[in-house]
Parts: C-alpha cells; sequence; structure tokens
C-alpha cells in the first residue's frame, strides 16, 4: 500500500464543503491512523473568493480556476459537493478523464446521468465513490455492496429523505398545518427554499434508483419510478391513521414479486410497532432484507453538514486504502447489467387507506361498499364518526382499510366511488405497508 | 484484480459451517458477479466422517485430516467455525503460519487471544476477517473499521446477544419467569445446553471486546469487563420496570467520560421509546454515536445459521476482491496501539432503580430514603404499592428510582441500607441507560 500522500481537491465550499476542509485540515493525524497515509487538501474551488468563509479555511487554498484544479496532475481525488445536475455532470467528466477518482454526494446527478459517468470512470481506469450520495451519515452504500454482498436483496423499505419526513412527524407529533411545518423546516435549515425536489417525492426517488443499482445490479431510470410526494398531505388523514394504530411516512420501496421488481415513492401507512416508525424528524432509515441474512435496519442522519462529511471521508480513506477501487471494480456498477423485470404499477397489490367524503345520509355506506365488492377489494375495517351536526347536507370522511388489491382495482374503485352522488368531493388512498 | 479462482478450506459442518458450504456449492453464480473471480469450496475438515450430513454436502469434500488441509498449498483461506478456544487458536496459527487467510466467527478465541493471533498474521502477510464474530449478520465491523472510519467513536451502546434478549423478551411480554424462557429457548435452539456463556454476560462482553478494538484502536481485556448476567433476573424487576416506562435489556456498553473509557456489561433499564427498547427476541441492534456522524443505529439477527453465513460470506467476498488486505493493513487492528484510561467501575455515574424489601411499617422509607439522602444520591421517583395484607411482617418491594450516582457511593449506600432492620432481603440495582 502506498504511503505517499493523497491531495484532494475540493469543489464547492458550501455546508458539506466547508465540514470536509475542516475534517481534512484540523484531524490529520486521526485520518492518518485509519489509512497509514496522509490525505491533503491542496485546493478548494469556490464561485467567489471573496465571500466570508469559516475561520478554519485557508484563503491559500480557495481558488476561482476550477479548469486548472480540474487538471492539476498533483491532484489525485476530486470532491464534488455542488450538486444539481450542471455543471456537477460536467466536472465530473472532466475529473475522471485526467486522471482523478471523484468522490461525490450528488445523488441527482448519479440517478440522471450515472450510466455516462460511471462508464467515463472505467475507460480511464478511475473509480467514483459516492456513500455520501444516499442516507447522508448511514453507511449504507457499503452495507449494500460489502457487508450483504452475498445475499440477494428482496426488500428495501426506506426512509431518505429528512426534509418529509421532519415535515410528517411535526404534523403528527404536534398536530401542525403541512404549511405551518414545511415553514419551520425552511427556518431550521431542514428545507430549501423552493422544496420541491423534496417533497414531491423526487429526492427520495433519486436515492432510491441509485439503491436498486447497487442491490439489483441493474439500471433503473428514477423517472420511471412512480412516485407521490407529500405536498399539502391533509393533517386529517394521519389523525385517522393515527386512530387505526398507523403513523404515515413519505416510503421509498423495492421488492420482489413474482419475480418482477415493484418500486414507488408514496405516503404509506406503516404500523406504529414497525421500527420504521420510530424513525421520528430529520431521521433517515433503511430497512432490507435479504436472502440470507433476514431483516437489517440501518438508522441515522441522513443530511446535514457533519453526517454527510462523514460519508465523504469514509470515501476518501476507502480511496486512500485501495478499498473503493476494489468495490469499483468488481461491483461493475452503473453497467447496463442484467435487464429487471419492472412491475407495472397498476399490479402492484398491496392493502390500502382510503378516505372517502360522503353525505351523512342512509344508505351511503353501503354504496361506497357495493363497489369496493364488486372489484373484488375486501374491506379490513371501516372507521366513520358522528357527525357534529344533522344538518342534511352535511359531509363526513369515511375511513376504509381494505385487505391486499391491485393498485389498478383500487383507482378503479375510487373512480367509481368519486363518480356517486352521495360523495362530496374526491376520495384519498395511501398504501400501508406491511 | 486477481481473476483466479479463490480455493477454501472449511474447518466445522455444524449449523454456520453448512450454510456456508450451501452458499458456496449452490450460489456459485452470484458470488463471482460481486467479486469477479470464482470462490471454490475445496475440501471440510470434519472430526467424524460417516455422521449424517445435509444433502448439498458432496462427501468427497468430506475429510478427518486437519493437518493436511491447513498446510494445502492449494488453499488460499481457512474458514474457521469451531468455536470456542483449543483447538481454534492453534488451527488459526497453523493456517496463518502456512499462508492462508484466516476467516473466523469465533469471539472467544479473538477476544481472548486476538494481540497473538494477529500477531501471527501480520509477521506472515496474511489477513484475519472476523465480520461474522460480533453481532451474526449485521455488518458492524466493516461499519465501524470504513462506514465509520473518519468518526472518533464517542459511545457504544449494544444488544449482542440473542439467547439472553429472547429470554427477556418472553419474560417481559409472555410474562414468563426466568427458568421458564430458559427452557424455551433451548428447545428452540436459541441457547445451549450449558447457557452460561451467554447467561453471565461473558459472551456480550467478548463482543464488546472486539467493538472496542476497533473502535477505539486499542486492546482492552475481556475479562477487565465488569459484568453481570441475566441468569435468575426475578420478573418483579421487569414489571416495575415496564411500570416506570422502561424494558429491561441485557446492554453492552463503552462510552468516554472525562477522557475515561468506561466499559460494562450489565442488565439495563432502557426507556421504552429508545429504538434499543423495540429490539425484541433474538435480534441484535448496536447504538453508536460518532464525533462526525451523529447517532447511528444498526439491527438485525444476530445468530443463527444464515446471519452468521452472510457475514462469512462477506468476509470470503473482501478476500477475493482485495478489500479485506487493505483493511487489514490500514488498520493494523490488535496491534498493542495507544493505551486507553480505563474508568475504574466505582467511579462510572449513572442513574440507577434500586428494589429494597422492606417491612411494612411506618418510618421505613424514610429510613432508606435517609441513608441514600446522607450518600448524596438524590431520588428522582418511588413506587411503593399497598400491601395485600396486612399483617406487621409482611414484605413489600420499594422502587425507588435515582438520579445520576457514582456506583461506589451506591454500593455503599445498598450496604448500609441492607444492613437496617427493616430491611427484609439483599436489595436489587441495576443502571438506567440515558
Amino acid at each position: 500500500m502506498s504511503r505517499k500522500p493523497l491531495r484532494i481537491g475540493l469543489i464547492g465550499c458550501g455546508t458539506v464543503g466547508s465540514g470536509v476542509a475542516k475534517l481534512l485540515l484540523e484531524d490529520r493525524e486521526r485520518i492518518e491512523q485509519r489509512t497509514g497515509r496522509p490525505i491533503e487538501l491542496v485546493r478548494i474551488a469556490v464561485r467567489r473568493q471573496d465571500k466570508p468563509r469559516p475561520s478554519f479555511v485557508p484563503r491559500s487554498l480557495l481558488t476561482t480556476d476550477l479548469d486548472r484544479l480540474l487538471r492539476d496532475p498533483e491532484i489525485h481525488v476530486v470532491i464534488e459537493l455542488i450538486g444539481g445536475i450542471e455543471p456537477a455532470r460536467q466536472i465530473i467528466h472532466t475529473a475522471l478523464s485526467h486522471g482523478k477518482d471523484v468522490v461525490t454526494a450528488n445523488k441527482a446527478v448519479l440517478a440522471t446521468f450515472g450510466t455516462e459517468l460511471f462508464r467515463t470512470a472505467r475507460e480511464h481506469g478511475r473509480v467514483i465513490a459516492f456513500e455520501a450520495s444516499v442516507a447522508g451519515g448511514i453507511p449504507i452504500v457499503s452495507t449494500l455492496a460489502q457487508g450483504l454482498a452475498a445475499n440477494r436483496i428482496l426488500s428495501i423499505k426506506a426512509i431518505l429523505n429528512g426534509t418529509t419526513n421532519y415535515i410528517l412527524t411535526q404534523m403528527t407529533e404536534a398536530g401542525w398545518s403541512y404549511e405551518q411545518a414545511l415553514a419551520e423546516a425552511q427556518k431550521r435549515g431542514y428545507a430549501e427554499a423552493d422544496p420541491t425536489l423534496d417533497v414531491d417525492g423526487s429526492d427520495s426517488a433519486h436515492k432510491l434508483a441509485i439503491l436498486c443499482r447497487i442491490a439489483f445490479g441493474s439500471a433503473l431510470d428514477w423517472e420511471s419510478i412512480e412516485r407521490r410526494g407529500i405536498a399539502h398531505l391533509p393533517e386529517a388523514d394521519l389523525r385517522f391513521a393515527g386512530e387505526l394504530g398507523y403513523v404515515v411516512k413519505l416510503l421509498a420501496e423495492a421488492w420482489w414479486s413474482d419475480d418482477q421488481l415493484a418500486v414507488h415513492v408514496e405516503p404509506t401507512l406503516i404500523k406504529k410497532t414497525d421500527p420504521l416508525a420510530d424513525v421520528r424528524g430529520v431521521y433517515n432509515a433503511i430497512h432490507l432484507v435479504g436472502d440470507v441474512v433476514g431483516e437489517t435496519l440501518l438508522y441515522g442522519l441522513g443530511a446535514g453538514q457533519m453526517p454527510t462529511t462523514s460519508a465523504v471521508m469514509a470515501d476518501l480513506i476507502d480511496l486512500a486504502v485501495g478499498r473503493a477501487q476494489a468495490t469499483f471494480e468488481s461491483l461493475r456498477l452503473w453497467e447496463q447489467g442484467r435487464p429487471i423485470r419492472r412491475r407495472p404499477a397498476e399490479t402492484v397489490r398491496s392493502r390500502f387507506y382510503l378516505r372517502v367524503n360522503v353525505q351523512d345520509r342512509p344508505g351511503v355506506l353501503a354504496q361506497v361498499a357495493g363497489v369496493l365488492g364488486r372489484r373484488q377489494i375486501s374491506i379490513a375495517s371501516v372507521i366513520q364518526h358522528e357527525a357534529f351536526d344533522d344538518h342534511e347536507d352535511i359531509v363526513v370522511p369515511v375511513v376504509i382499510m381494505t385487505h391486499s388489491a391491485p393498485l389498478a382495482e383500487l383507482r378503479g374503485a375510487l373512480e367509481e366511488i368519486n363518480r356517486l352522488a352521495c360523495v362530496a368531493s374526491p376520495s384519498v388512498y395511501y398504501p400501508v405497508a406491511d
């Protein structure tokens, strides 16, 4: 093993970038103990040299000449921490083609352009390490690639977005509205000014696509993942779920059923006794089932400066000792791999939570139940509270938990139900995790 | 990376051994996908060749000539799965000195003779891989050594023994006695005929000593770990803990306090809302705090044929691709390393649960509380139920939760309390986890 220093160029000195810089500059000794060789931060590319920086960032390391950094033969590894698609994609290509290994926390670019980026890496005999791109400090990439390498992964059930999990936790536990919880998340720095990618489920889908690549060894376009977010989720559904013994989480799931892979991101009811129900606030968790190991769960902080720094540093240490190279070569990630048979969303079976808003008149429940019955969807339980008032046109929510049914049947039934004269407004449904 | 087959000699064909054999023989293709090279099982050493074996074990691979296997130049890796100290210790030495890497699930031999075994490995340029020695299928060794490598670990709080966790779960949830729960654990194969090492806390201490080596980079003699087991734990204490909102778990803990490492294995009260409280039956879990990553928890099956097989296979795959070699060289495990300042058990501070069995007479609680007060141990809460009967000599349990106090003061107070005339039988105490 080489004892020569591994020299690092850092791109981006925002929240995570400055965390990585701090560790590389202040904890050299500790890191050298773990690697047997020094890891030296030699250059930090920033957009503006005169912006105020934390005191531990030496001005002498800063440069605005990104291109020179990417071509500097003295630099062995480029850490890309600017996020987003462009110019991140171009930066990674350039670094690889100039013989540098790349460490990135960028799930969007990997989920979208992983195939071409990994091809460039292989062409130049370089490595892309990306532990930080999924679930922050939780070492899920190495767990899938190494710790559980002997397993065929049967299912992934995960909370991968801390922002939405914080919002759902506050709505459930403090009774806040979606809007209140989002505003507080933004105030605390958990949500961006434009929270779209978090709340619409795209961020979770990016991460799930990356996990599927590692777990199932095949390409999976993140945009093909059936997804719904939590924007404007009604508080009432969280309350009814609670009465039934469930909490609602934005779950990213992938599982084999009849040799087809079902994949989706959905607000999902999970039992209060399920370990995932206890994942609160900005924490993330990933529940895996492997055919050899059985059930495993990993839990920790999924975002934030230091958790993400921990993952970036793990990749750097892996590169310094040669593990990352071995993993990259042996897994041949992001090659086309075996094609996976995807289960069409309509045929995915699940139990469902339904809320139908009906007029409080005799015979209404019979009509709703009749539609479900004709579609062979059987009812597991019903909640209908007494209306506070007995005006004739009062609207009451009827909450129904079904037994397992295909999504297409459920959707068909809901269309029919929504056309009933007694139904006052569109019904809602969420899947229920087993 | 080598594409040549990695040839394996397996020692022991019991529960785990036959699981490993099954995977190596039946899942060659899947393993080769993960490694880029074949892993071939070429020989299995057993004590008796004529014993009935699972049908997938080819008789042609079996041998009773252990020594020949250990010296066979065709074999690259020896998997030691016989457990216990001898002859496992000698087998590992012999394999290493004949140029073989070793994979082992043997916590007892590593916790006791790790220093000399790892020295032998280094002398011969070989590797000892031991993911399977702690917490079965949970990839805790690689998580500490790699995923969290950038962290200074601040604390480990773990359930590392499935047998005792099963017993405690049954006592708590089904109201069984210790003896009933142990008998059922033996019937189900979770406990050995002689369960001593499990129930007295030794097995947990073995595993904790191994985790401390990786986490803190220094030797720690497992026999020096303050420990108590769960043998004959009274059901009453589990019930009272439950009334107070706690469950009792056999916790293995190590944490820094004032630059000293406190380490113990104890039946410990943990809050029902703590994620570790939900670890039921034969599951294990490890809660870690790292200075960079914050809190992390790993959960899964800690023992059993297939979970342990998953860990052994992960080590084999790591060896096949060269990661295990990189880890072993960079971590320099089991070298003497920096000495660690251990916190003397007496000075470890904690909250405590006490049960004092007193005669139901006026002034008794005042006497007990007086002793605690003079020792500066303050009381957080008390439960004393009404006695069912009002005979003068009836004995009632008084349950006291204290605020934080040093163990020495607590023990001193209990000695005094036990000498009080009103105290009918020795008091018990357990620490309370924060």
